[in-house]
This record gives C-alpha cells, sequence and structure tokens, in this order.
C-alpha cells in the first residue's frame, strides 16, 4: 500500500477516533450555520432544550427545491471533517444543494459537552432517528426544502441514512448508506459497549490510561497490516500515550461520545415495525445504494448486506485491505459509485 | 457453523481470555505437579526467589529419554486446560512421554499473584525466554529428558515454542507453533497494550467498568459471525457484566495477567541475533510445522507466515471463519496434522 493512501487511511481513522478535525475548524466560522430551536422532542418523551442543529450549505436550492443532498456525520465527526464530500465534488455543489449537518451530540449541535440546561450526564438520551427528525426539521423548517435528492451518510452517518429512508420515505429520493448499517450486530454493540466502559473509566480515573486503552481499541478496528504500515510495534505504546494526551480538549466530551454510541447501540431501523427488516425494507420508496467495506470491523458488514439483498439494492463491496477506512482507501471508486447513482 | 463448532470456540474464548478452566480444577489436584527451584535468573537479570513450575506428565519417559514432548501454556492458561491434548491423543501418551508445564506468570508456576517475596506488581519483569529456560531446568533437572521430540504450543504456548527452537536448537526435534509468533506485529502489541491499560485502570477503580472493558476487548477478538451466533445484540451488555463478574478469582490475578502480556509485548526470538529474523531462522536445527488461523485477529499471523517461508517450513493456514479458534474449530485438521507431523 503506497503512503498516500496510508496517509489517506490514518486521516479517517482519526476522523472516526478523534476530535482533531474539529480542534482545526474554530466552531461558527468557515461556514458554520447554527438552526436554533426552542427544543426537540425525542422518541423516548424527552426533550432536547433549546435544541441547536448546526450545518454548511454548499451550492444553491433550486426552483423546485428539490435538489438538496443531505450528508449526516459520522461518529463524534463535525460538518467541517465532511466537507471534503463537496470539495472535491464527491456531492457535486454545483448541481445539488448540499447540506452537512452535525449530528445531536457531536458538539457542535446540541450536545452533552455544550449544554448549559443539560449538561453533560444530564443530557436526554437519544437515538438515531432522533438525529434524522432534527435534520428533518432543519431542512424543511429553516431551509425550504421540498424533497430531498438525496441522503449520504459515511458510518454513523450511513446508519442516519438507512434511517431516513424508512422514516421519511416520499421525502427523499435516493438514500446512499456507505460502511453504514441498519441494525448493529453483536460484534459492532461490543465495540460500542466496551468503549463507553471506557467513558465510564475516565470520568471515574480522571486519568490518561483510559484514553490510551480507547486509542488502543481504535486500533483493533484498523486492518493489522494497516496498522503495521502506519506504527511500528515499538511505536504502538507511545502513539497510545501521545494521541491519549489531545484526545479531548475538554473532558466534556466524553459524555458526547457516549451518548452518540449509546444512539448507535440501539439502532434498528425496524425498531417501530415489529423489528422486522423485511417491513423496513418494504417501507422504503428511494433508490438505495449500499457501499461496505468487506472487512469493516467497526461498522460490520454483514447487515447492510444482508438488508440490501432484501431491497436488490445496488450495493458495492470494497476490498482493499482498508477496513472502515474502504472509502477513503478507494476514494477514486467511492467517488465514482456515488456522483454516478445520484446522476442516474 | 454448527452448534458443537460454536460450543467449541466458546470454550477457547474463554481459555484464552479468562480462568475459568482454572476454577474447575483446584490446583495440586488431579495430577499437578511442582518442581521447586531455589531461584530462576531471567535474562533481565532479575531472579524469581523461590521458584517454582508447575507442570503434569502423560505417559512414560523411554530408555533413551528423547520421547518427551513438552505443551507450554497459552496466556492465562494452565496446564489441566491443555491436558486434552493428551487425553485426545492428538499428542499420544502412548507413544511420547507428554509434559504438560505451567508457563511462568499463570498463577500455578511462581506469578505476582502467588509469591509471597515478591507479590503483585513486585514480582519482576520476564520475557517468553525465562518461560522456556524454566521449562528446560524442569526437563533436564527434573525429569531427566535428554532430548525432546517435540515442542507443541498453542497461542502463547505458540511463542514459547517458537522460543524453543531458537534457544535449545540442539535439545529438540520438533517444533510445532500453532498460532503463534516469532514476534508480535504492531496489531498484536496494540491489543495486550490495551489490555495492560485496563488492568491498571481495574486496580485503580477496584471496579466492575474495567473488567466488562475486558471481556469487551476479548470479543473484538473474535469473528463477527462467531460473536453474533453466540450472543445476541441484547446479550453482549449483561454478558459483559456476568463474565466481569467472576473474571477474577482474586484481583490479584490482574498482574498475572500484565505480567505475561508485557514478555508477549517484548517477544522477539531475534532479540539476542540483532533482531534479525533470518538470523533466527538459521539458528533453528529442529524440523518445524507452522499453523496460523487466516484471520486470527489475536495472534496476527503474518509475522509466523513470513518466518515459515524463511524456513521452508510446513505450514498449515487454517480458514474456516474462526480466527483465533482455528485449531478448536477445525479441531481434526489440526489434529491430524500435527500428529503425522510428530511421527514423521
Amino acid at each position: 500500500m503506497h503512503c498516500f493512501k496510508i496517509f489517506i487511511i490514518t486521516l479517517a481513522v482519526l476522523a472516526i477516533f478523534s476530535t482533531r478535525a474539529e480542534e482545526s475548524l474554530p466552531k461558527n466560522q468557515n461556514g458554520q450555520k447554527l438552526a436554533n430551536f426552542p427544543s426537540c422532542t425525542l422518541e423516548n418523551g424527552a426533550t432536547i432544550k433549546p435544541c441547536k442543529i448546526g450545518y454548511r450549505t454548499f451550492g444553491k436550492l433550486n426552483e423546485n427545491a428539490d435538489n438538496a443532498v443531505l450528508i449526516p456525520t459520522w461518529f463524534t465527526g463535525n460538518s467541517a471533517d465532511h466537507s471534503y464530500l463537496a470539495a472535491k465534488n464527491i456531492i457535486d455543489p454545483n448541481r445539488y444543494f448540499v447540506v452537512i449537518v452535525d449530528a445531536l451530540g457531536n458538539g457542535v449541535s446540541s450536545s452533552p459537552s455544550n449544554s448549559k440546561t443539560q449538561a453533560d450526564g444530564d443530557f436526554p438520551l437519544f437515538n438515531i432517528g432522533d438525529m434524522v427528525d432534527s435534520q428533518y426539521r432543519l431542512l424543511t423548517e429553516v431551509l425550504g426544502v421540498k424533497q430531498l435528492h438525496a441522503v449520504v451518510g459515511l458510518s454513523m452517518g450511513g446508519m442516519q441514512a438507512f434511517e431516513w429512508a424508512v422514516r421519511y420515505p416520499d421525502f427523499m429520493t435516493n438514500t446512499v448508506a456507505v460502511i453504514g448499517t441498519p441494525k448493529l450486530p453483536s460484534f459492532d454493540i461490543a465495540l460500542w459497549e466496551t468503549r463507553n466502559r471506557l467513558m465510564e473509566l475516565y470520568r471515574l480515573c480522571e486519568c490518561e490510561a483510559a484514553l490510551q486503552a480507547v486509542v488502543g481499541v481504535g486500533m483493533l478496528g484498523d486492518m493489522p497490516g494497516t496498522l503495521a504500515a502506519n506504527t511500528q510495534p515499538k511505536g504502538i505504546a507511545p502513539t497510545m500515550e501521545n494521541r491519549a494526551k489531545t484526545y479531548f480538549e475538554s473532558p466534556r466530551q466524553s459524555w458526547d461520545h457516549q451518548r452518540q454510541a449509546q444512539a448507535m447501540i440501539k439502532h434498528n431501523i425496524a425498531r417501530n415495525l415489529q423489528n422486522d427488516m423485511q417491513q423496513a425494507a418494504k417501507a422504503i420508496k428511494s433508490k438505495v445504494l449500499i457501499i461496505v467495506g468487506k472487512d469493516d470491523r467497526v461498522v460490520t458488514p454483514a447487515p447492510a448486506l444482508a438488508f440490501a439483498k432484501m431491497l436488490k439494492a445496488q450495493t458495492l463491496i470494497l476490498d482493499n485491505g482498508c477496513g472502515h477506512g474502504e472509502p477513503w482507501c478507494e476514494a477514486d471508486t467511492f467517488a465514482k459509485t456515488v456522483s454516478e447513482f445520484l446522476q442516474e
């Protein structure tokens, strides 16, 4: 694997498992916008109050208000991290009104770490459906979108894309779920449950050992070859130590990570359809593209592939030894497949 | 995958990541023996004092004292756990004098958890070579073995087998390294470094959350399909909670786990040969059989396969979707290959 790919995969893994990208771009600058709602009512009956939703837009809404493409964010990612999708014309802003929206709990939209009234552990549990509902309100109440051309999401963004397809089937024309899943299988749940224990331990000990373990668990989501290419055996412990030092800007972010992980753990697009994925598949009206990484050990591909079969959806299995990093490793194939699908 | 295989893989994973098997057999019963040395001098200059080495034997030493097969133990495993290799005639006790030896730090041989004079964190760091040296002394000073027919080891036992082949090349005729490695690559080190952080956190918080995370990290070493077959998504958190409750018989065992993991992290059979694996390969005189699991994410197979090429060793790559559990999942192939190799 040549160096550029390794570099890109490293970026991807950092994006997934750190908040670094966020650091490079101060909030509310370079295009960050906020929609302020008095409150957001959640599926579990709780309320986020007040409820702000961060977003960035690229391109323009057309007269019919039907050329918007929504991009929800991956775990701990923010709208700045995802701007490359518009900047590189993977989702072409000359053609589409690209709306990148900060998922609840990402530290930009309402989150445990930035709420004054529902701080830290007082912030209510929300689910992937609540993220999607907040995005629907942004599109319809603030941006005047009448029909989504597509939702395109990666990783936790892919989970939101699946949720969108079931929750607002008439509002959208295309669904692109990349390294996402309609429901987390046991393995993925083990990952997030483990990570959440580490968040608890971090708050308990107020020590870096817990964050070093978080970095370590991130490494275990890598492909062994990718990790070996990035980090020498002797460099593993120092890398864990160094990344732990800057892992959080504030300890409060541990609650953001925990709440988003909790949302993923409970994610199940058939939860209101008798847990029947066939019913979920039948509820979907949009055209669907499903992209997975064959050996992905962060969002394992089996549930998405099984759902793709039910839908008879267009499916792309990336298999370049990059695990969860495939859409970056196989960037050209990813970009070409998505942009062609959206233009069909 | 049918239920028996799943059961066997579960046993294997428990054996690797828990101390349950040990619980079922009280120490010093059912054939447990102990060799008591006044001290064991370690490669780093430190001393274990006194130094006891646990073992079990099956079959009889022949007149030439050259029919012994040594089986060193896997991570946290003990000689009771490994007795099935003799009981099932995988290493036939009618033919061989089978010596299963408890690795240093396993809680039976001298260990942080059972040392009165060097308790817990005062127990010196030892390496895989020190395990092997203690076993050589047992064979030569206590059991009167003149030549080993073979060393057969699984997982950390496979690491010891590789070490044996380089350290005592004239003393042994055959080496069988199963799901082992001559040196840990970055990925494997990330696993043990992460686990050791959890041992530290456990002692710091004296809380089950740390052990729940240990169980979780064990699950992440599984194949996703195996984990899904064993544990429903809803069962993941309860399983982590339940296993954590009985994970240790005593908190002192956290030091046993840590010291053995530290031994693995530094494992490198070429460490005294200018870190040159070619020199290590040249030092070996025994015939070598190397067995790996293709998708093993506990002991990843790349270093063993590279070393097999240098040695032109007989190699078996097990690929039945069982990861580190392949020798149990593919039990017949494993048994047949090993027993035939030893009879050649």
